[in-house]
């Protein structure tokens, strides 16, 4: 069969990985939708010719009536390509409820938690989700309008644990080249259309007008922008963690930092190590880089001894003499605290 | 008199930086528009209390028949704030002609030299210039559609050698309220409404668009984004560096990197440490973040020896079993060229 772009990039994305080799089992998340039917079929292929198993994992969201049918037609293409087919449902709804958030990142959390799960009981190598070059242009975008540092800009990583994105350097229309190539339909998702959600307005507005009226190869230079700026967040990633290890570290549902060596590290490399230090006491939700600026602020300032600043997730910082302890928040609430910060000026940094 | 959100900004960054201090002087670049017109007001007040001396520098650019009334306005201006003028006129076409660039790099070009020879005569330790947070946000968009790394989307910094930028927190509107409180009036740059230029389309189009449509507070995300990427890129330049130093370092005209310290290192700072040898011979003209990429990808294949890569400049890379060496270019160019690479592509890696 004649190689299209797609099946290439797959092929060099999981050989650049070392994933799945010969004899391993790699397991595919498979919408029904144009990019997962065509990563599926890629890597089943290329699983014939390298020995690999291939099983296909299906989930449904239960958000619209015809979801049921998207999983009829993932287990007849996934019988036509020749892999075993797993399927789950998820209640997406209950799980926003319960988190307190929107349903497409109530979504995200059960798809990943169902892919690790099939991932387990099949013995799985690695799981290939089939985000595209696209994607991680509108991803890309999504984490600057909300206002984001270099980690949330990094987007959508190649690798991250056992999750792999073999499509990340492959566009919409290498997709549907593919696609059209082995004779291959798929399902259109309408909730795609629906321009009440940012993903939807950036795919459908803003991309496009960038495009037509600035770069006509902004979705390539978006790409590569991210990718350059996941490798820096790696190396200062590190730094910050050397940081928050050569601290003073965790102690039960606290973690300490060395106030010294925070003054002493570069500011970029103090605000990664306090939001180590945050990630190891209790998690980094509802913190936003307001929060850490203020926490570096106070650290900085001549005498920071006794000072509490209380933070999201019922937890505060609390300064002594050389330490800066994150943990569970202890007596009244001062009633000097943060200011509220709205979603908008919310930062990844 | 009563204090403005713009005064008290000004005071503050020129605190945080230290400089001037009472006895010092500071040449403020001033063109006659809203910006540079608060800016050069708001430090004439604050030298007085302060007791450092204010020199105000006005280039004619003559690319506009009224620019020379510029001139006549910024005279009269400093004379009522109580401050020497200095003025000059550059020949900005001649410039753009010589450099092969666009006018409006070889204005900048021209403004910053002329800025640094006043500075030089009137022994000043600083020049401000008025880039307000609107300018920033600008920079950045703009070069984010051209495809940027971390150093491009850094844009611009509070201090930058002798150059500092007071108003790079403060917006368009907070300038306008200065002006209004102090009953000062500038003169507008017809230039500024030309939609051929890619500033004033980022300006007067995309940013209003992106307000109105996705976050209404995005002039200051961007501006912090950039902050918090600069803070970074100071960090990874610094890694760059010192590998380049550890490395073999610069011989005349050529520079030269070990092969095996190139390898050990993350990629991120191999790229910088590329870059930092390109900078030693013969600087980063034409250099783009696809020369850096393809440079990487010889040193890091199996046997680089003896490989050569044309670059721009009339210069090379040459690969021997330890070193990579850049320098003149010797010999006949080999056939296999690096692509060429458009603007659009290019990624200031």
């Amino acid at each position: 069969m004649k190689g299209t772009f797609l099946a290439t990039a797959v092929r060099k994305a999981l050989e650049a990985i070392g994933t799945p080799s010969a004899g391993q089992t790699v397991v595919v998340g498979l919408s029904g939708g144009a990019d997962s039917v065509a990563l599926t079929e890629a890597i089943a292929s290329l699983g014939v010719g390298r020995g690999f198993r291939v099983v296909a994992a299906h989930l449904d969201h239960g958000l619209r009536p015809e979801s049921t049918d998207d999983a009829g037609f993932c287990r007849v293409l996934s019988h036509r390509l020749g892999v075993p087919i797993r399927t789950g449902a998820a209640d997406v709804r209950g799980r926003a409820k319960r988190d307190r958030c929107g349903l497409e990142d109530a979504a995200r959390v059960e798809r990943y938690a169902f892919l690790e799960a099939i991932r387990q009981e099949e013995g799985g190598a690695a799981i290939a989700v089939a985000h595209t070059r696209d994607d991680q242009a509108e991803t890309f975008l999504m984490r600057l309008l909300r206002g984001a540092g270099s980690a949330g800009l990094s987007a959508m990583r190649p690798r991250n644990g056992f999750v792999v994105r073999p499509l990340l350097q492959v566009s919409r229309d290498q997709v549907l080249d593919h696609l059209r190539r082995r004779g291959l339909t798929w399902r259109e998702d309408p909730t795609n259309r629906d321009l009440s959600l940012l993903r939807n307005r950036v795919r459908h507005e803003l991309l496009p007008y960038l495009e037509s009226r600035f770069n006509p190869r902004l979705r390539a230079a978006l790409s590569r922008t991210a990718g350059l700026l996941a490798d820096e967040a790696d190396v200062m990633g590190a730094m910050g963690d050397d940081l928050f290890a050569r601290a003073i570290g965790a102690r039960g549902d606290s973690a300490v930092l060395s106030l010294s060596a925070l003054r002493a590290a570069p500011g970029a490399v103090a605000r990664l190590a306090v939001r180590r230090a945050l990630a190891a006491a209790g998690g980094l939700r509802g913190i936003s880089g307001l929060h850490v600026d203020k926490i570096l602020s106070v650290a900085s300032s001549k005498d920071p001894s006794s000072r509490r600043l209380p933070l999201p997730g019922n937890r505060e910082a609390v300064f002594s003499f050389r330490e800066l302890r994150f943990g569970p928040r202890s007596g009244p609430v001062r009633p000097q605290r943060l200011h509220v910060v709205s979603s908008a000026q919310e930062a990844r940094a």
